[in-house]
């Protein structure tokens, strides 16, 4: 398996384009993804209540199991718009679909930005014909940086691998970088194929590698009403049907988790205000959901997150967090590592040069092990600190 | 139902002397409560797996139903201890017993400052004599002052009501502002009574009052490893004994529950680098835990709690947290107001003057109402707003 450039135009027979039609003040704001072929489709969506209208018609049209292309705006979310909002995205679709001459229900939507607020759709009218015009078997950079909003670099990773002699890519973008700006943000992931594979099957390979991806990143443990991951495979390697069970859908599989792995740990990475990327891993617990949960709390805590931006090896905290999880856990079978310097030792602290014990957190990138020694099962979380810049970002922008 | 000054001495039979043993770098850090009858005692502890030794002694003496004093110091939290930290505690509430010739199972204890640190008991051993012999009946504001870590300030609160033409009294104490200083801090709340009480009742009382109280009281959402509340009644009243059921029980229940929650409001006002009090209403729920998760989700919320320090009437954040909540909620159904002013009607914005929708924002309280329009049910969650300080506090204090 080797990575390779190109986003979500490594995968053969995608095109995609990134233009700017003046939905946000400045800079690309829209972006179209084409298949030459029909695709097998899979996708997970935001679980909040409040679903946004392109949410609404996605998980539609997702049972239907394919797709042909995906439009996509940044700067507005089409969220809490009623009526108008479902009746937008739903327009949104139907202009790409008669203009690539393809099914309706195979189109899919997204939007990130202002929540509230109907569509401008004068101006994404006119963006949908601009990006479809422009669309381009290099154009997965140009997309990348059209559906950012306060990200401030762009996501893409792809990889590819071999088949029975023929190479198989899986490639994608995404955004996000807390849930913010202005109103709400949003992460949104788009990822494609040149595998051939069943949508159902395809469904399955995504939910595994989300849950270890996307669901273990947390920037400020706020969940948006337009969180999406769409994925489409058009079968354009050539390579045979990928079936259950296969050694070719491990590869897929292993393909697929690792483009998922590059864009979350990207997005912890460009966390609203981080000055630290940090893994934590919970280790030998006695289930994947006890330390899945144990991560994801130490990940979420404020304490935790303020610690590490002060560069404090404040152990407490970390155990504090670990200890008000679901996870079942035995004080005096657990031990805590910053980096590789272990500073906790079945359930008490080991005396330290605290010059030793600070040294890790004095990197850019920070590992926190807890090792619960009761079983055999690991999960990781993905974060970053939390900076006075966090607060500064969103407290200060007003609606 | 009247209230009055005296915090823990408030009711008749106790005593109560707050001085200083040096634990801390300045300050009083050792407080006393007795009562001169044998009390009922109820009490609620962390559900922290990691507990600290007092948690884990006090616990055991619960369950038999009786005390006669506390033993309470700030500055070491003596959590996180093992064996020397279990014999520690002991040791303190076995001294106490001698000094005072009461059972040493019916003295209790409790600790909050940093971690991991054996306590100083020859420094603690002095002050616990010291502070019995400063046990006074008018004791209660200077014990309130020796149990504050980070708060900045003493918290109390007591009432007195009639039962059968004789003054009862219920009046308590707590700390707490956050969970911080220095590795990790508390929150400790002790309340007194004069009452003649059973012991299970006024556990019953007490874990009906703190739900809708402490529990429902969020800084910064970490739970530390040593929250305790402790509640003696000793009946010096000389009321009849409060039954299940009872007009006399439903007067108690009342007191106890305002004593909680001004402390626990009182916590809110006081969280670490608080600009702003906050309580958050989720009205008209299917059931009381909906109300609940919706409104603790909201009151948790980074984003919504940076959006309020900001001055931002950013209500999609609010609803987006109630979203993301364990609520049952229908969008078309949920309606929201800033204060008093209605901004968001049937899951749609209404169209407002910035400047009204503002106005709320910039009261030093506000009140956040979510209307889920599907059931009677409510619930308040008390918190504050997220600052700069908040990050600086927690960034900046070093182990």
């Amino acid at each position: 398996m080797n990575k390779i450039d190109g986003g979500v135009t490594a995968a053969r027979g995608f095109k995609a384009a990134g233009v700017r039609c003046e939905i946000k003040r400045k800079g690309p704001d829209l972006a179209a993804i084409y298949s030459e072929a029909e695709c097998s489709v899979a996708g997970v969506f935001t679980t909040n209540a409040f679903k946004a209208a392109s949410v609404v018609v996605n998980s539609e049209r997702l049972a239907l199991g394919r797709a042909r292309a995906v439009i996509v705006n940044s700067g507005n979310a089409n969220a809490c718009t009623g009526e108008q909002g479902l009746r937008d995205a739903r327009r949104i679709c139907k202009l790409a679909a008669g203009l690539l001459n393809v099914p309706e229900e195979q189109v899919f939507n997204a939007s990130t930005g202002i929540i509230g607020v109907p569509l401008p759709m004068d101006k994404i009218e006119a963006g949908v014909k601009d990006a479809i015009a422009s669309l381009s078997e290099t154009g997965g950079e140009s997309a990348a940086l059209a559906i950012m909003t306060t990200d401030t670099v762009p996501k893409t990773s792809a990889y590819e691998f071999e088949i029975g002699g023929k190479t198989v890519r899986v490639g994608g973008m995404c955004k996000g970088s807390g849930m913010i700006c202005p109103n709400m943000a949003t992460m949104l992931c788009f990822i494609t194929s040149d595998a051939s594979i069943a949508p159902a099957l395809l469904q399955k390979s995504l939910a595994s590698n989300v849950d270890r991806s996307f669901n273990s990143l947390t920037v400020d443990g706020d969940m948006s009403t337009n969180d999406s991951l769409i994925l489409l495979a058009n079968g354009a390697s050539g390579c045979g049907e990928i079936t259950e069970g296969s050694a070719e859908y491990v590869a897929f599989d292993k393909a697929l988790g690792a483009v998922c792995l590059d864009l979350a740990t990207a997005c912890a990475r460009d966390g609203e205000g981080a000055t630290k990327y940090v893994e934590v891993h919970v280790t030998n617990a006695r289930s994947y959901a006890d330390a899945k949960s144990a991560a994801m709390t130490i990940a979420n805590s404020p304490l935790v997150k303020t610690a590490i931006f002060g560069e404090d090896p404040n152990w407490g905290r970390v155990l504090c967090a670990a200890g008000r999880s679901e996870a079942y856990i035995v004080p005096e079978r657990t031990s805590l590592y910053f980096g590789d310097v272990k500073i906790v030792e079945n359930g008490e602290p080991l005396t330290l040069d605290p010059e030793a014990a600070r040294k890790p957190m004095l990197e850019k990138d920070l590992t926190i092990t807890v090792d619960l020694g009761l079983g055999s099962e690991s999960a990781t979380a993905f974060t970053c600190d939390f900076s006075y810049d966090y607060v500064k970002i969103n407290a200060e922008y007003h609606t």
